[in-house]
């Protein structure tokens, strides 16, 4: 016989558009959030009763209306606030889950604005009864690093055609994740200081892997803010090939590390976590 | 001081077609294939040292080459065969997971067809050292029920405005996943048939939510085919919406729900496990 | 000094969705549905002045009204209804286009539908206060020969590397538009016809390149049905190259045309125009 | 009896990827580069003889070799450096037509660099045996006013409801070219003019309609640049709707213009051009 398992439910992806009026010039915060509800809710399932149930709809207006009531100081505090009504409202709810990504815009004027592109700004809350956890990150952080990356000595089996590469180029698409042990701090200055640890470790390291530079990225970020305890990295190997031209009888067309061509499948996808040794003890 | 935690490598997507030329007739199977491994790979991250690393190139290669060393009689199949072929390859491995997403195509004439599109079935094969486990599935299926769905007697608090409706469009991208007891099936007819109960069920029972929906959905699975101990689902509820008349003076211009607008953002998103129950005892 | 130019405007990508709710059972049309209008909008551009500009979201309310008023019995049916209010409704406009996506359900039930997935229909309607114009499509038709396809005797120059292919694979994902005659017809089954010699004429012809398979279905076409004057293709090359096993050192892997991948990007793009002769004189 | 139209093939996106290894620091230029050639290819179409025609593959080849070959001062230098060899390889082309889209890269240090997101520059150049076109552009680039901006004084009949608004956001993401007189310039240069001239008439200038803001903004291109003849827009209105809190008996819960909705569909198309009187008379 069928029983009920883990469950939850949600509304995904209410994008929320926050002015702020200033009296000289107007703020702008750009958010997709997605908050969902877990606990108790086997009835809804089961014998189709929704009297526990707040209805998704209802998590979407109060998304937008935490945007005026509370504010958007941050992701991470609007989001606090925001899971910590939902769980409020919903007895029984064990926890709430409120996810965010946030488009940064460039100011053009008082009031005018152009999206600025490039990573996108996130983070998850998880807020039960008793816990709160923080967790910050960014997504589609492309990077590139035209030399200083090989990868050589590796395993080989009989299916193995790569050849050792002393120079090759280095790029992904960085999707990191930070866990705080805080849930109260300055999250906007704790980003830019993530952010500028991930980029600067990048820039400077010579890289064997991906693997490790993704290592040396998150041991910076982990040395670096001691509030952090775990660094989460999803990122593909976005290869770029160097093209073949040895079979062209043209003058002056060789290829020294020079031209490439980037490749969309498939792709290499490395992921891993570095830890602060303490919380492994 | 930071160390290494959680990780895994692969490669991702590899689009695989693999054409059977038989005398007569040819068959086409067209698979998305991604591969990963985990284990102690510590040094590549740490050190830099790539000597225990299959490279992702290897298991592309692998990928394809089993397309053709071992077949594709199923996804399943081919997954099984292509997981314990990388896990071998790798001593340091502890465990290998193959996702297989698989396009149907409808047959035009003996070496001609056409994509099918709608659904894309789906596997998983995690493989360690003295496990394995087999999840079959699928995605973006899209169902819709054009009466038979009520929504009402939900949780209401200072922010919910919606109104109790008795009769709704239930609408949903279907992604469901079910674990097999077994290592070894007709993995075709199973997922045949979990097909035919799962659209079945959809189609022939009254919705009182999309939880309930999903728990009957699921609940039929588990009662009709005992290797499943388990079926997962992820749905977002794609709301079509009555469009309001009322506004317009034109005679004959009533909305008896009749005249829907498809809504693309936000959704609700339910997702739920069914289980067997002797599997939680 | 700048002056106005061609000028157009209006709603893209209405979500219309009509139930016919019968009594025994229901039927399902669902439309993306897009709606622009071309005239005298000078002043709205120059001036600010918007007293001829009839407001996109009337257009969309038209849009969404006209699947009540008008129903749709087929997509060129409604877009001409559609059309004609438009350029009715709006003295300044010289014409109105409307142009329509049409998702294909199958059905499960009396009320309950999975959608089908494959190719989309289309149509685009051109009305000026004199003309009119329907040309039908479809779009995202994607198919596949494994056989019966070769590439040869192409013009080589010193960067040509392609060597002769005496059996390929083709595919392609189709679109194709057909300008008809008339303005009054059974567009369904006139749809329904094409799509058949489109597919029949792609399944059974040799091909000696996508160009000569793409003239031959428009010529099909052109030569099946009298009321149809011409037929465009937009047809990618979708690249299935061949997996080379040659550096592997393993019994029984070769590739007798068996395993390929498919390819993303770089595509081919072969584009063409299919008329019937006595327009051309 | 069916005859051949206008017809062109090419090769689509080839992702060409160029290094600059200067002695102190690397540059990259990243492109999307698409090429087409037009013609007499009727015997390709017709009678299946490819002697005419230049492969696809080859167009790619050549591509990437003039990356190398000639270099990547700009797109619209790299563009017509390509588009001149590929018209020279093919004595049945009439014309050849070079599309590129370059992103942006921002540099983290002598050899890494992050990809900025935001606008994608673009250029098409259409080369033809004795004439040459030079259109440069660029697109995704978003664009939002907080405040400025007023939709009033339309036309209104009985399908309309849209309020008059008096302040409204106004958002696009706004794709422009423009076409240059000459076929040599400094094309770097002009590029960073002509956005500073679009992005500072758009933040600098009160709206009337997304209409009147993209006129201004033409005007003020070809005005200020008297090589450029003709500016071409096309605009969504990216709506983004005031979020009603009437419902709500939640103290302090008022909503004077500062939470919104983004919409995804339907969304207003503004198309228009702009050009200089003199080309019109």
């Amino acid at each position: 016989m069928a029983v009920l398992g883990a469950n939850q439910y949600g509304k995904a992806e209410s994008r929320v558009v926050r002015i702020v009026r200033g009296a000289d010039r107007h703020e702008i915060h750009d958010l997709n959030v997605s908050t969902s509800l877990r606990g108790d809710f086997d009835a809804a399932h089961v014998d189709g009763d929704q009297s526990a149930v707040l209805p998704t709809d209802t998590q979407k207006n109060t998304a937008f209306a935490y945007a005026k009531l509370h504010g958007i100081a941050s992701p991470e505090d609007y989001a606090l606030a925001l899971g910590r009504r939902l769980l409020e409202a919903t007895p029984a709810a064990a926890s709430a889950q409120v996810r965010v990504e946030q488009y940064a815009w460039d100011r053009l004027g008082r009031h005018a604005f152009a999206r600025r592109g490039g990573e996108v700004r996130t983070c998850v809350v998880e807020i039960g009864r008793e816990t709160v956890q923080v967790t910050s990150g960014l997504q589609d952080l492309v990077l590139l690093k035209s030399t200083g990356s090989e990868f050589k000595g590796f395993l080989v089996d009989e299916f193995t055609t790569l050849p050792e590469a002393d120079d090759r180029i280095l790029a992904t698409s960085l999707a990191a994740q930070w866990v705080h042990d805080a849930v109260d701090a300055d999250w906007n200055a704790s980003y830019d200081l993530v952010r500028d640890v991930l980029l600067s470790t990048f820039a400077t390291t010579y890289s064997r892997a991906l693997q490790e530079t993704l290592y040396l990225m998150g041991a910076a970020v982990v040395d670096t803010l001691p509030g952090i305890a775990e660094v989460r990295f999803s990122a593909p190997n976005k290869h770029h090939f160097l093209v073949d031209f040895s079979g062209f009888d043209v003058d002056g067309l060789e290829n020294n590390g020079e031209v490439f061509i980037a490749a969309d499948r498939p792709y290499g996808l490395i992921e891993c976590t570095v830890v602060r040794e303490e919380r492994d003890s």
